[in-house]
Formats: structure tokens, sequence, C-alpha cells
């Protein structure tokens, strides 16, 4: 297969690895089914920090060191430093970002894809390293509920209340290092989706705003590779929670693919909806990252799986385009992973 | 020269071509010592739209079908459609571009460096092209005065002065389309930058907030290359203005680098500071983008120019970082373009 696939795949023909992962979150991502998968817990919302910022950026930055810190422990040759930084997250101007990773002194390339952002760091990230640009990247992102809840509903004193197709915002960060060499895990494909708007304009209701993109993304991945739903284990969006779950399965089945024996949402996974008070599911850049860091990269790594489709989606919304009345729109990014 | 050149720079074997440029301005713009070189000049500063934000979607958008209207009317085979977007903005959730580019209906790798923005797209766009994963992007940014006052410095009303400091937002959009040939300009380098900090608290001086950003991408880019000032024709910084020149010249001469015959900066070259009241000089992310795509590019395509080093340079920061006290780091990536 080339490297250009059909409309808008990428195939990877030295499949970069992915050598390390890590995942930090909070207190009530501990608490949820995948409690206790994840590296390291951090039960300070404010991570010792003054504001929700720093907190955010603080998580960041734990969790960039832990993964290059676990490849410094693998067996082996060893993997190369890394060299580029794909990072970015939620808040205006990503300041989660610029301020979690200005320690590590490593050159930044800042993303924005909403709560897709982890799946375009590992895009961007497999495309530098298999192209030779580096011989090791870190793939990043983060979010925090205090941060996020202060960015978009602030003030939140008015105590609305949230609907049940209302996501919870994840705290937390993934940190991924891509290498050529080193892992149990390959990123063998990758489809860039595109801005996708159904008109929606419900920001209580993401997972509706972003279905339509994660069926395009996933559709048109499919198509390129001349591929069915089976020819994965699993096909895992990032947030669409309960809510868009269900749009996602009826569109795809009306573009022809029927992905409900595949599809799982990191958002329905990482909480209880019964137990933890979530509704829909979870949510921010960091639901994906730290679900496919704890628990979905485990599964291909050890070979129960031998191939997944990682989605994750995003909302691309605003305080001032929600409030000038804009809807909506939504972007998915598609990542193959296999064994290796 | 190897790909991974030195500590943080890339070295393009097979370097892409910057294949067409779009400039779309405001009337403020056009007005200014470049006024007469802009592609296109839009009077009306609410592009017929309701709100800033969706004046500056459109502005992106038109230059986005501008560039490559340009590249189907080339002599010889024919530039390849573009299959990639790399595009961001100021906005928080960089919401005029998830607006502007909708209606391309092309991936996108929504990107964040605040005004630096179009320097780590054609960066990636050229990262993107020689790895073999499309044979033509775009690389595409925007700012508009307005929404960046709304932004950054709303609410307007108090009047407040601008210091001297102070730049003035560019409003525009430029575009760029790569692809393996068909130009007369190539990028043959590029030295992504750190997140740099000194520690400066006032947004109302950025030009003090970037130049040590600056000064560690030009400085580090020619000790990884062994270059010298003199082995370009000009060194273009994008938005750090009449005060942030000055600090650059003296950082950069405390690193054994005399860059003051070389250096210009886009944010100077834009307005005229006398007639036009814009201080110390023009800033966003537009700032540096149609400076390149309007004066600088014909500079190289002529051959008047034979190699540049393009680097615009962002302020990292958001009114949440900027009230909570946070200092403004700054970032700057690099791209050297050459005539072919």
């Amino acid at each position: 297969m080339d490297t250009i696939v059909g409309k808008q795949s990428i195939c990877f023909q030295r499949p970069p690895q992915i050598v390390s992962a890590a995942s930090v979150v909070g207190k009530k991502e501990s608490e949820g089914p995948l409690g206790a998968l994840f590296d390291e817990i951090e039960s300070d919302p404010m991570v010792g920090q003054t504001t929700w910022e720093e907190a955010e950026s603080a998580l960041q930055k734990r969790a960039a060191q832990l993964a290059m810190q676990k490849t410094a422990e693998l067996p082996g040759p060893g993997v190369p430093p890394v060299r580029y930084l794909f990072s970015g997250d939620l808040l205006g101007q990503l300041i989660a970002t610029s301020f979690g990773v200005m320690d590590l002194k490593l050159p930044l390339f800042g993303l924005y894809g909403a709560c897709s952002t982890i799946g375009e760091a590992l895009m961007l990230g497999a495309m530098t390293v298999q192209g030779g640009y580096s011989e090791a990247v870190l793939a990043l992102t983060s979010s925090h509920f205090g941060s996020a809840e202060k960015q978009f509903r602030f003030p939140l004193g008015y105590g609305g209340q949230r609907p049940k197709s209302a996501t919870w915002t994840v705290t937390g960060s993934g940190a991924f290092v891509l290498s050529g060499s080193g892992g149990h895990a390959k990123i063998t494909g990758a489809t860039p989706g595109k801005v996708i708007d159904y008109g929606v304009k419900d920001s209580m209701n993401m997972g509706a705003c972003m279905a339509p993109a994660a069926c395009d993304t996933i559709c048109t991945h499919l198509e390129d590779f001349g591929r069915n739903p089976e020819d994965y284990d699993a096909i895992v969006t990032g947030d669409l929670g309960v809510v868009g779950q269900k749009i996602l399965i009826d569109l795809a089945s009306e573009r022809g693919y029927d992905i409900s024996a595949r599809h799982q949402d990191c958002g329905i996974l990482i909480f209880d909806p019964e137990k933890q008070d979530t509704h829909s599911g979870g949510s921010g850049c960091a639901c994906s990252a730290v679900t496919l860091a704890a628990y979905l990269l485990p599964k291909i790594e050890s070979g129960e799986w031998k191939r997944m489709l990682f989605v994750p989606t995003g909302a691309l919304l605003s305080t001032v385009s929600f409030h000038e009345g804009q809807s909506v729109p939504g972007i998915a990014h598609a990542v193959v992973i296999e064994h290796c």
C-alpha cells in the first residue's frame, strides 16, 4: 500500500512505535472503572499549585516526565532522547501546555484539536518519526475539570443543572513517546479529520456535536483502506458518551457500516455514570489520552487486540462562538494502532 | 547534511517548494508601506459578516481559496490538489480557523503558536510534503484587529491608553500552498522553537516578551547549521516591533551573533508608526504571514534574495494567565526559504 491512501489517509511504511505511555489522573478518575490502571493518582485537585490552570500544567509536566522516564527504563539498546513535543489542551491560547512544557526545554509544536488533540499529536508525531525528522518525539495533552469549567462554564455559582447529555471533563494528562523501535504497539495508519458541522448548537450535548465528525472520519478511513469494522478488534472514539455513541452507530449504519459490535468510547469507559454522576460520560483532551495509555494500549501491547482504530473526537466551540449563536462543529482524527 | 541537524533543527533533503501565496488584508494594512503589494484589500472590517470572529473566518477562507486558485493558474504540469490544511489563529479554541476552513472540506491540523503560527504551519507542511504524506498542503493563518481586541482587551470602553511599546493587530490572512515542485522558493530547513520565559509580565510590551524566544531560535539555528548571519540575505522576525528588535539584537550579540545588518521585522515593515499611530509595530498571526506572502517571498522568488531566515514570533498568554499574574513566555519558529 502506498503512503498516500484514498481520499485523506496515510499508511506508514515503516510504522513508528509507541515505546512508552504515561497517565496521571485526578481522584474522581481513580474511582472509576479504570482507576487501578493509571500510573499516578493526584488526589489534590490543585496539584499543589495556586490556580486550576497551573494545576493542569503540573499534570502535563508530570505525565511528560513519566513517559520519558519509562523509556529510560526499557530493556534493550535504549530509546533516543525525545527531540520534539507535540502538545495542546482545551484552554484559550493553550496556556496549560505553554506553562506545562516550559521546563522540559524541548521545541514545541502547539496543537489544538479540542478533545481530539492526542489523535493529532500521535499522527504528527508518527509522521515526524517516519519522516526521519526526529528519532523520538513526545505526544502529550491534558485537561482539568476545574480549568475547563472556568473556561467554558464560568461563573459556576448560578448552579445550572447539567442535562443527561452533558459530559464530565476528565482531570489528567496522557503522554506517549514515539520512536522507530522498542515498543509493542505500532502506528500503521492515520486519517486526519475534517471540520464537520451538522448545525447542532447545544454545548451541553457534545456527543451529538461530535458524532457526525467521528462518523465521517471512521467511514472515510474504512473506505480509504478498503477495510471493514471487523478488521479492527475495536474502534474507539474519544468522548462521544452514551448519547453520542447511539448517534454515531446510526450515522455509520446509514453510510453502510455496522460498527456496533466493535465500537467503544473512552468517555463511556472512564466513568461509572450510576455511581459517579457523570451523565453521558467523560470528556476533555485527557479522556481519550489517559484511557489509551492505561487501558487500550496494554491490550494492543499484550496482543489481546491485534489492531485498533483510535478516534479521539473534538467539539470546536468557544464561549465567544457559543454566545454569538454559532453551531458547534466537530472534528475527529483516526489513528491505527497494531500489535508488534 | 543529514535531515536531523544539531540540537533542534531539520534540513530538508528534497526541499518542498512554496508554489503559491495569497494575502488578504484590511483597510489600515492597505494604507501602510506594503499596501500596494497585497493581493486583496477588504475595506469592510466586518467582511460582510455579523461578528468580528466571522469576519476573520471569512478572511481565512478567502486567502485559502485564492492561494489554491493561483496554483491552478500556474504554467507547467500543474500542482496536485491540496490534501491537508495546517492552520491556526489567535482566538480561544481557534474559532476563526474552525469556521473559516469548514467549507474547504479538507482535513485540518489545527495549530496554535500565537503569532508564530504560520512558521509552525510552514514547517509541518514541509515535513508532510517531503515525508510523502501529501503531494500538496496549505499553510494558513489569520488575525483581525477587532476579534483580537475583543479576545484580549475587552471591554474597550475603558479607553485605556496604549503605551509606546504596544503593537497593533494586523487584520488579514496569509495562505501558502507547498508542493514538491512548481515554485521559485524552497523550504530548505527549519528550527522549531522552545517556550522561553524571561519573566516579562507586560502584555503591552509583546516585543520584550518574544525577543528572548526569537534570540534562542535564531542563535540555535545558526549554531545547528554552522552558519553566520551573513549567510542570509535577511533574518526576518514576526512581530517584535521597534522595542523588541532592539532587545533581540542585544541578546543575540551576547550570544556572539551580530544580526543588526541582517535583521528585519514584519511588524516594523507593515505599518508606518508616524502616520498610522501603530506605536511599536504590527502584530497578530497575519502580520508575518501577509508580509511573507506579499513582500518577502517575491524577493526570494525573483532571486533578489538567495536565502532568508523567516522567524515568526508568538507571545503565549491568555486573559486568564494574564489576570492570574503569570508571565508572558514567547516562542519562535525559524524557516529557511531559498530561491530556486
